[in-house]
């Protein structure tokens, strides 16, 4: 691989945490995941993983990120792992997926304002010899949103390739949200302190 | 004032939640004030107020706040708003400040580490006719932070600058904290989600 595959967040060289070979793989195509797994100091490369998250049967977040690692069928070389994720968005005993619609985004966020809710993001790390999986809970309290909060929002940003429709880093997780309980990062969609704790314990 | 003093965050137009000519001045030099802020797509302006907070007598963030908003002496047009806001980091009975010295950035960390801390921002407003106040708790969890862990981030990162010596954005913040209660941006240095309320029914 060249030396160009590698990405670096905030300093040029080597993470002196982990073997000098060390290499992330992120099996997701997920712009929050990456920016964290930057902001991490991880070495790392995104791989494509062929994947129909609908044909799989579950919408358990840690099975999905297990049948997603399984589905990358190239060998690992020693030192490089590969991870895999989903998140979703639980309210009381519904999952709020991808809204298919602006429509369905707006009637997503009036369902989640005023309450709480729990995003769930689940991990499978992989390398040659073994694999581990896990799951984070956060617990979010949306403050009620005023129908001319929820029509911004849906209209001037990207609600549809968000669970639940929102995104915590963007102007609805800043005047939105009343408080968090957990990971802020797993919100995201990687919860970066488990995955930094596992990939420690790892080498 | 020129129209090129003003900035806008996602959207490139007036906020359609405030008055036309609604100006946020924001009397604060720290740069994650700044990104919250235009996050949350509010007109503003960076504001230099004189005030030395070492001889105002007082640790309370609201009240140090209050000094700094209270030193600005130009006359506030109607619908511009000042915002000034203090944030400390509170251990047991101790309060944490920016520390002075690398090695003073690696004992707070070294204290910070295992344990639950609070960071309190307080936050006051401003126009031509009325004055609010208010502060914002959020806690933090600390993971045991190792040696080596505490080490890389005082030296390649910016600790001095910060409250308690670490910024939540950075990589200390992904992989040491375990679980945050309260308001992220909060910890970052302004409570968006109060300020947008508290905005919202200013006007």
């Amino acid at each position: 691989m060249a030396a160009t595959d590698r990405h670096f967040g905030n300093f040029d060289g080597i993470n002196p945490f982990f073997p000098p070979d060390f290499l992330l793989l992120l099996g997701s195509q997920s712009p929050r995941r990456k920016e964290i797994v930057a902001k991490m100091d991880l070495p790392y490369r995104i791989v494509h993983i062929p994947f129909d998250e609908s044909a799989a049967g579950t919408s358990d977040p840690v099975e999905l990120a297990q049948g997603k690692n399984k589905a990358f069928r190239e060998p690992l070389p020693p030192h490089h792992v590969l991870l895999t994720a989903d998140t979703v968005v639980r309210l009381g005993d519904d999952i709020l997926g991808k809204p298919s619609s602006i429509a369905e985004a707006k009637e997503m966020l009036r369902r989640l304002s005023g309450r709480t809710h729990t995003v769930e993001t689940g991990v499978c790390l992989r390398d040659h010899s073994r694999m581990e999986c896990f799951s984070e809970m956060t617990e979010i309290v949306f403050k009620p949103l005023a129908p001319d909060e929820i029509d911004y929002y849906a209209e001037n940003y990207r609600p549809l390739d968000k669970a639940g429709a929102y995104g915590i880093q963007e102007w609805i997780g800043l005047i939105g949200i009343q408080s968090l309980r957990g990971d802020y990062y797993n919100v995201m969609g990687l919860p970066a302190a488990r995955v930094w704790e596992k990939l420690r314990a790892w080498f």
